[in-house]
């Protein structure tokens, strides 16, 4: 049996259930609270961080490197496109949200409005780094508009199919979703394309998702929001 | 006729020059200063970043989908590990090394040392950020430390064949090296390993290096350092 060891909030995370639900691959999925360095994880996954996924005796872990190993299991579902120019495109895609968007926006505006909550009364002093806030908020608008032009010309983002693109976007919007901070009004394509991958089944879990003392914005599970 | 588009000390464009030398892939280098998005660069790469491949009519961007674009290619050179729990763990370090560690890393040490020096008068005022300095070179003597053990254990740094791993963290080290930031004395072994790919003929170009107004310091291109 596969096990997901991964964290509520983190887009990468997040991408990885989405995809592990998409190519209908089983697992059981385990919330590791990685600050805690529980001694178990860290004997399978000494770097600490999630997402890891364990498949048998193989332990895997990268928001980038999972995608490429899952697409190289015999799976008849794919997430990459079958041709070479499409494929370059989706990861190109996958490469842009997953590593630059979530740096731009995910650090900027989720750690600063999550982590005081959980930090210690110095922290809570500091407050937010509004600056940093405003900057990820302006990101995440430049974000949506992409979505829109791509969602406005091709099926999903990345072509005809629905890829590892697409899971990455999502991934990291349901994010900023659960705590209320995406702006879906400044474009309509884009939240029309966000409002067909949430419905998918594959989004179910996702939007089951509570954590304890940090409940979701109302919006969050609605479907037609 | 393939046409990269690179900056002098980008890690990641440093790690594509590598590998398309390693592959003996013919290329002409073309010096983009991006920040003044000039209108043929953009009209190529909308997205207006470097490392970017011309290669045919097919423009390849992004750190992690230019290598995986390069592997895809009709070429007996290949980067990548031909098994796959060896292919997962290049993979694995090779986004530590070019995702986690250059954001660590490079960003700290590399931005806040050269940015000032071409920045304006109120940035040259400010001086660079030595928190975020003394947090990268932390990062920095942690990610030696890595090299070392992966070294003292494997032939190359994700297992017998070099891979992308090894030209992820080499370039990553190297741009640092122009600058004169790399604590060699640190960790032995992972000297050693980078005095021997230092000796690869890829590697020649990157020595060549010599940005006007910034010589590279003195130990740069020496073999024997």
């Amino acid at each position: 049996m596969r096990e997901l060891f991964h964290q509520t909030l983190s887009p990468a995370c997040r991408k990885i259930r989405l995809g592990l639900g998409e190519k209908k691959l089983e697992y059981a999925a385990t919330l590791e609270r990685v600050w805690e360095k529980r001694p178990q994880f860290l004997a399978l996954n000494p770097g600490g961080e999630v997402p890891f996924l364990m498949d048998g005796g193989t332990g895997v872990s990268g928001a980038i490197t999972i995608p490429e190993y899952l697409e190289e299991l015999d799976c008849a579902i794919r997430l990459w496109p079958q041709t070479g120019p499409e494929r370059t495109e989706a990861r190109r895609l996958h490469e842009w949200f997953a590593v630059r968007c979530e740096t731009d926006i995910a650090q900027a505006v989720l750690l600063e409005k999550i982590n005081p909550r959980f930090a210690g009364a110095r922290e809570r002093e500091r407050g937010p780094d509004m600056a940093a806030i405003r900057a990820g908020l302006d990101a995440l608008r430049r974000m949506l508009d992409a979505i829109g032009t791509l969602s406005d010309t091709r099926n999903w983002l990345a072509g005809d199919a629905l890829s590892w693109a697409d899971l990455a976007a999502a991934a990291l919007l349901s994010a900023l979703d659960y705590i209320g901070d995406v702006p879906w009004a400044h474009n309509e394509a884009a939240k029309h394309w966000y409002m067909r991958i949430k419905s998918r089944p594959a989004f179910r879990p996702l939007l089951a998702d509570a954590i304890p003392g940090l409940p979701p914005q109302r919006q969050y599970a609605n479907l037609d929001f």
